[in-house]
């Protein structure tokens, strides 16, 4: 059975299900910052998904991110499996902005997070109403 | 025209090619750092390959993982697409080790690069060409 990690459940709040992935927002309003978990139990690598799941996670991470680059005007997107910290496989799609707290450099470790707002992510969660449309199960609020 | 990033170039070592990317080898002897460059024109962003490409890139990058997993014994790879210093869309491949120099931190940014010797250089292109046996053109010398 898939249990999200405690360490993501802890750092995000949890926007929704695409049919494969659960869609994190990490809480960190330095940049729209977001994380795709497989709905699958011990998995740690992309290669240990099943080929057809491998390829679900990669049209859900291609997806979204073009969708974000779209939604936010985004000048590079920042597409990256690392998990050397949270060994359950998880993908992070970041939207970055050459004006942003940390470009050029990747964002892990750069600065601390600073957690959104009630109201800050009301109007994000109805920005990304619009945008997931298709194939997306909104969480029925961010937790 | 494909033409490689003159950074990437003179940061790395050209192993050769599979179908869609040239395979490169960070020339940063700190961690097994390969990069994959789709041979495609003017490409920043994975939805910006067409659909075919990007499933290609996709498995090529699965699949190389998988192989350098099991040749370095690895404890983590790290998959990643970033590229706000070079845009040329470009795949890194990292295997992380819990003892090497950066873990669990990301890699970019943390340690000097440390060039391979020509020896080391040479033992690791023995390793490679046992390991990419099949729909790999090597270069004729890591240049």
């Amino acid at each position: 059975m898939f249990v999200l990690d405690a360490r993501l459940q802890q750092d995000t709040v949890s926007v929704g299900d695409f049919s494969l992935c659960r869609l994190l927002l990490s809480n960190d309003s330095n940049y729209p910052w977001f994380i795709l978990v497989p709905r699958r139990p011990d998995i740690s690598e992309v290669f240990q998904l099943s080929s057809q799941d491998q390829l679900q996670l990669w049209q859900e991470t291609t997806a979204l991110s073009l969708k974000l680059k779209q939604l936010f005007n985004a000048d590079k997107l920042n597409v990256a499996a690392l998990g050397n910290v949270v060994s359950q496989l998880h993908m992070h799609v970041i939207v970055r902005f050459r004006e942003d707290a940390a470009w050029p450099a990747p964002v892990w470790g750069k600065h601390p997070a600073k957690p959104y707002t009630a109201a800050q992510l009301s109007a994000l969660r109805e920005r990304l109403q619009q945008l997931l449309t298709d194939d997306f199960q909104f969480a029925e609020e961010f937790v």
